[in-house]
């Protein structure tokens, strides 16, 4: 499989921290194995526009194979990592033991409902592409079936949709299901009334986007509730969820058949078989060298570590893991050079924050340059396209984005689920 | 729902004739509801991209509703069709009853497995979304699953593809998937080794596309032969299938997991419900003017209506079903009027044929005019552009399609129902 002579490198998970580190390592010397259980990578940050019918999958979605095309020395293997044998540097993945000299584990991180296991079995996640066509699917579902509906209560129910999290990925989710819900559907569901329709958002801090300035998050707030008609409900906090009513910790209540969890990420739950040190979120503690504290030869970035800077481990977002990569990569190479060699240290460069509203509105917040509405909007769509893998997925996005902004249209509006029924 | 001074057409299906039939109704005064399983009217002549990864799903689907957004008059309810009550003018559905005062059925066709129940269970349709999906994440798993085989015998199986059926469906996805095989799959497979790999063309006659001239049909089996390296097996037929091996008539036996087939269709099932006369195909017999024989209030167009002309039953496809949507609501505006007025009677003007085969290759037969080759492909672009639902789609696909032909990607190659497990 691998030439003996050279050393080899498994990395786990296609995301940002895995690619990178994948890419680079492909110039050096080595056999590298990438490890992911989808075939294909996600511009997780855009999800949401996945799940509220903007885009489309393949346009988020990109094989990983593609980006091997040109590089021999990586492989790629689907499989689902499951454990560790660290002692003989076997990973045992549910495709068979895949032997390495060095790992890097780069797995990310999956939803966190803190334990509510109500509250997990009836809402849904938004880390996956699965997860996003799921919301979709469903979201689209509940105006059909709101149509059929002669229950003000239940239809009530069906037309709410609660987000939960203030952080970008709630923000941005609140904010494009209004845009749906107001600016498309609204023209073609001519039977619903739609003064019964409402989208809810819910955060347990007193404010949303806790990166940003206290300025943008009041303008954050501001555009939600006055622009986009979000329901916007701060300082209250989760504690059950059945399926049809969502209670909050303030006492109220919300009917609802929908509630997008957008409140908290762990790492997924297989690096915890290591055995190594992790924090509560299941990350994994790693030195300053990104090496796993009693594990030398394997390096954990991204989501699924925790690194501690200024005190604090540093947030999962992309940035954190493709800046991780090149250190990880950098380490590699001198340990590969030399066993005893002196490693890199990381230290996270902060390059600020940005989140989306609403077709028109972002705010985004860059050291001290703070901006909002439209230009801060046009430097938000500029910095996702420049990110986007590949060419192509960026024209079509670039494409779509301009037609969604000059006649804000959501074609993507397809139940992909439906039970093929014998008919 | 409805005002009941107006008449209500109820039309079952929102295929090329249902949604024609919808548009056309929704200038007069009378009240439309059109129903469908899906939420989505999708352009079935390029399923076949969706199964071989050149285009993702909401390229070739379009949401129904988008069709209606400034039509009132017309409502769409989201059902199986499932029965009728022609006596009282009630159409049963799972979502309830929907009565009419007309009806037009326009249910289109599913995949015909001719009784053999072992083909029906363990080959793919591609009449719908869902089994193009189901194909294209199939083919992209048997390329993973390869990679990871030991057993050489096995290895083949994965990696032969046969496609069932010479008609334009058949010739179509033998040819896109030779080209995603060996002009893209064969640079992203490092460990392959792509002389295993196989497409394979039943046809039962001698000849490919039957409704295309002779000089034309060789041209077709020389590219798919020559230039595509498609097994193209004619004269002979499908006896048997078991998930492993394919038996033929002519006694040989193609060992392979994906049997695409594309050999015939009929009637979706719940219209022999009706009780009028059926075809073998399970077509319902229509008259001239496309009333179905007994139930003159009730219109059958496309795929499911079988209409004789020229002593053979019309062929399905959406020229006809279109054709036959205006002479169908002509009809209606004159029994609305009158019941006891003359009705038009339709004739099928032959529009003609035409298949692509790969990239720069494509036949076309349009009266006496016969084209092959570089020009023939780009007619077919033209056409199925000019076709396609709404300018939105249209230009994404043109889009897509002129990356595709300069660069020969595709980069839909998204494995989209991988189960996610908690690793």
């Amino acid at each position: 499989m691998t030439d003996n002579k050279r050393p080899h490198i498994v990395v786990v998970g296609a995301g940002f921290g895995g690619v990178k580190v994948a890419q680079k390592l492909a110039k050096l010397p080595v056999d590298v194995t990438i490890i992911d259980r989808n075939n294909f990578h996600v511009f997780q940050p855009l999800l949401y526009q996945l799940s509220t019918s903007e885009l489309d999958e393949n346009e988020i979605a990109y094989p990983i194979r593609a980006f091997f095309r040109n590089t021999k020395n990586v492989r790629f293997f689907m499989a689902h990592a499951e454990d560790f044998d660290a002692e003989n540097r076997v990973l045992i993945t549910d495709q068979g033991e895949v032997p390495y000299d060095y790992l890097v584990l780069a797995a990310g991180a999956m939803t966190n409902f803190f334990g509510m296991e109500n509250v997990a079995k009836h809402s849904f996640g938004m880390k996956t592409l699965q997860e996003a066509v799921a919301i979709r699917n469903h979201v689209l579902r509940m105006f059909e079936r709101a149509t059929k509906c002669e229950d003000e209560a239940e239809r009530r129910r069906m037309l709410t949709f609660v987000c939960v999290g203030g952080g970008p990925t709630g923000v941005e989710c609140a904010g494009a299901l209004s845009e749906l819900i107001y600016g498309v559907m609204a023209h073609e569901y001519h039977d619903l009334d739609f003064s019964e329709t409402k989208v809810v958002l819910v955060e347990a801090m007193d404010h949303v986007l806790a990166m940003m300035p206290d300025e943008l998050q009041q303008e954050t707030m501001r555009v939600l509730r006055d622009i986009r008609k979000v329901d916007v409900r701060v300082s209250t906090q989760v504690m059950d969820y059945d399926g049809e009513e969502l209670k909050l910790k303030d006492g109220s209540v919300i009917p609802t058949k929908t509630v997008i969890w957008a409140a908290g990420v762990k790492a997924v739950s297989f690096v915890k078989n290591l055995g190594a040190e992790t924090d509560r979120a299941g990350r994994v503690v790693v030195e300053k060298t990104l090496q796993v504290k009693g594990f030398p030869e394997i390096f954990a970035i991204g989501d699924c570590a925790n690194f501690v800077q200024d005190g604090r481990p540093l947030a999962t977002v992309a940035p954190v893991a493709t800046q991780q990569a090149e250190t990880c990569v950098e380490n590699l190479k001198r340990l590969i050079k030399d066993p005893a060699a002196k490693l890199a240290e990381f230290t996270y460069k902060d390059v600020g924050a940005m989140a989306t509203i609403c077709r028109g509105h972002a705010v985004v917040a860059m050291g001290s340059t703070k901006m909002k509405g439209f230009f801060a909007w046009v430097a938000w769509m500029v910095v996702h396209l420049m990110r986007l893998a590949g060419t192509y997925t960026n024209m079509t996005v670039a494409y779509k984005w301009f037609w969604n902004f000059l006649f804000g249209l959501r074609l993507g509006r397809v139940i992909s689920d439906t039970e093929m029924k014998d008919i």
